[in-house]
């Protein structure tokens, strides 16, 4: 990284380069560069163009760049869409996308001692899924598994960052960021190398691209919830404050748990694509035991109500736990309440109504991307129930190998295209962006994919 | 408790009670019972009386009066003494007390089968600590441990229940909320009767009361804190997502942490007697590991920080850990903040120092008793920092076990009087409770105990 700037502030210095500052001259470089065609967010809000820009380069000695195979179009994606991100830079779009190097910066191969593997590893030609967010992987965050907030991150399809909704993309940090699809080896999942690479064989190529955001979204939402003190009451059967040492075994007079006290109840507020995610991800979890569970989804969309049944019949076709859809929060002031509820909206109302279902020392977990209102609860009322609450935005790459292994079971739900069960409503190419950027927004349309080059 | 509602009512029929409505009612009768001292809080604000009022009467089958030894002031009651909590009844004040049991209901001895152990066991002339709520034991609620959100419970010292600041006190539901320290044989603790028991002979009565809420919150809020999975990677050395299975063997193939990665930040947001207990809590868990640790604790009362300190060189006189007193929160911005805060303290300030200071992927675990206002939080904070929130009242009986081993394993910092570590500043009569409630809430005394017999 040293060298490029040096040589570069060189070449400022050198050749006077009047008036124009660095961004500008970098600007004039690139201009000449070969172009191609990408999806652009336009502000104040609502204008999506499809425009040729030029091909992204090498611009640091980590990066990458990718040719983009796929790219996904993110319920996220409409906050900037929608002008609600206080964002006023032209920037291209996307931020979940699969594909192939195409380059590598100085990092790579033999040089790359002592950093992260891919940095050795990684070859121009491998197959790629980038979470949506870069990491370094080299640094305390990123060793705790925060990938999300590593400090040398950004996310893509952002001010900060181009996006993946073009034919290239450059990915800053690429050995710590991207998931090597040519090199199974090199993950941490619970399967071989040789079952990962047979599974890999199995996965359409449309549904790797939920690897890169809304699958490992959902399965983030799914574990933090039954991994949560407040839940492990009752899934271990362990009652407070044994539930605080999960490690430990220790003596206890308390009676012994019954049925109803073990019994799980969960709610997903949103069934958008994560939603439905984070619904498979928590029946699968919750199947693995032997525990009664109930699990309640929501929406006010009927289409995705429906989509949800789809899917839920093939999850749990022996009729273990129950789904209902719920459109009148009424119905469930009575009784205790959920032991949690999942969060996958990301605004105050959906806040809201995640309060009223979950119970008195119950859990809120809330993946939804949330804005600039202050949350809607009182001191008073989160005292009131010894609520917990769980925020923010999922470490993708970290969560990776959880979310491929369900992928890979269930193909079934996520292997598809336009199916009923299916995430995945259609592939569309770069023309129809602005009309899927509309429909989208207007729920007429569920998981939009765009394929660069059709 | 139906016979007894049977009766009254019966009772209520016969003799007319001409305009009288059932509050009033019992008002008339026991306008007529031995008088006893008391304190009571009258509205709107600041206003505190020593007056007498009839000794309580067994009103239900489950009820105990028991005859109070001590009783103390807590933090939570400025609250109501403030007028901050929306309280217009003129009612008895506190919720911290021991005592010997007295009366007890028709629910009690022979006939008890098939209920909590105290039902049967519960004797007149048993010393109890109480709890400083009151909780069934018998429902699914009590089973889980989250004994102060029994359907059943109520606060001590509220327009629900007059308090503990009397010379007797009547506890609904005795046999499910009473801690009986006549009868170590009855509780849930790691240690043997005989070592409880002996533990018991030399605990000074004055930090018995302790029990009542105080040590057992604090515990609360450490217990929450160690235990949170965005605790446990560094605690366990098992990165995200592995703390989401901290009972289960996961493959990773993600680098060792290392100690940077493993060091645990904490800090302790109000030095009150909750957040000395909390503080010395979290010291006396942490030192049981060999992790690195850290604990600031903060508070803007000089007088309490010195208790903090002379608590701390107690607790960790090798020299492990480092104690801080910080005023100015400007110095913790830089670096990566706290793995945990421990907001002990009930108000929006003490809300955003906590959020100010916590890092990404932290927790901020809230003890204090929160108001009407609402969280100085918006989603996009929470969402950006991956934040953690733990809200709520501690369950007190729950936890005394646990506290009850602090209590007896720490008489060095609980068993004194006036010392510079002791919790208990002093011991009072109740000639002096409106002068220590003005003094208490103007910081300058500490935990007060009254002695209502002096």
């Amino acid at each position: 990284m040293r060298i490029w700037m040096f040589c570069s502030a060189a070449h400022f210095r050198t050749h006077g380069a009047r008036r124009l500052n660095w961004k500008s001259k970098l600007i004039q470089t690139t201009m000449t560069s070969p172009t191609q065609s990408a999806v652009r967010w336009y502000p104040p809000s609502f204008d999506i163009r499809v425009e040729q820009v030029p091909v992204p380069e090498i611009n640091e000695p980590d990066d990458a760049i990718v040719k983009v195979k796929l790219a996904a179009l993110c319920g996220s994606d409409l906050h900037i869409y929608r002008g609600h991100a206080g964002i006023n830079k032209v920037h291209i779009c996307g931020h979940e996308f699969i594909g192939e190097v195409v380059k590598l910066g100085l990092s790579y191969g033999g040089q790359a001692q002592g950093r992260p593997d891919l940095y050795s590893n990684l070859k121009v030609g491998d197959k790629v899924v980038s979470p949506f967010t870069v990491s370094c992987g080299e640094c305390s965050v990123c060793r705790l598994g925060y990938t999300c907030r590593c400090p040398h991150g950004a996310l893509f399809g952002s001010p900060a960052l181009e996006g993946g909704q073009a034919q290239y993309v450059r990915v800053p940090k690429a050995g710590g960021t991207l998931y090597n699809l040519s090199d199974t080896s090199s993950w941490s999942t619970s399967l071989s190398d040789k079952t990962a690479t047979a599974a890999l064989d199995k996965i359409s190529e449309s549904s790797l691209v939920l690897l890169a955001d809304i699958l490992p979204t959902g399965v983030f939402a799914a574990m933090q919830a039954l991994s949560h003190p407040k839940v492990l009451t009752a899934l271990t059967g362990r009652p407070c404050p044994l539930n605080f040492f999960p490690l430990k075994d220790l003596p206890s007079k308390q009676d012994a748990l019954v049925q109803e006290d073990r019994t799980l109840t969960f709610a997903i507020v949103g069934l958008g694509p994560v939603g439905i995610c984070a619904a498979v991800s928590l029946l699968d979890l919750l199947s693995a035991g032997q525990y009664p569970f109930r699990v309640v989804a929501i929406d006010p969309i009927e289409s995705r109500r429906e989509k949800m049944q789809a899917v839920y019949s093939k999850i749990s076709p022996d009729g273990r736990g129950s789904g209902e859809f719920i459109t009148k929060v009424q119905a469930w002031t009575s009784g205790v309440g959920c032991t949690a509820v999942l969060e996958v909206v990301g605004n105050n109302s959906a806040l809201s109504l995640a309060y009223d279902l979950v119970r008195d020392f119950g859990a809120i977990i809330s993946v939804g991307v949330h804005g600039a209102n202050q949350v809607p609860f009182t001191g008073r009322q989160l005292y009131n129930k010894n609520v917990s609450l769980e925020f923010g935005r999922c470490p993708a790459r970290t969560m990776f190998p959880p979310a491929f292994e369900l992928l890979a079971k269930r193909q079934d739900v996520f292997g598809g295209v336009g199916d009923p069960s299916s995430l995945v409503d259609r592939i569309a190419g770069f023309d129809e962006a602005p009309e899927m950027y509309r429909a989208f927004e207007k729920g007429e349309v569920g998981k939009v994919i765009f394929d660069p080059w059709k």
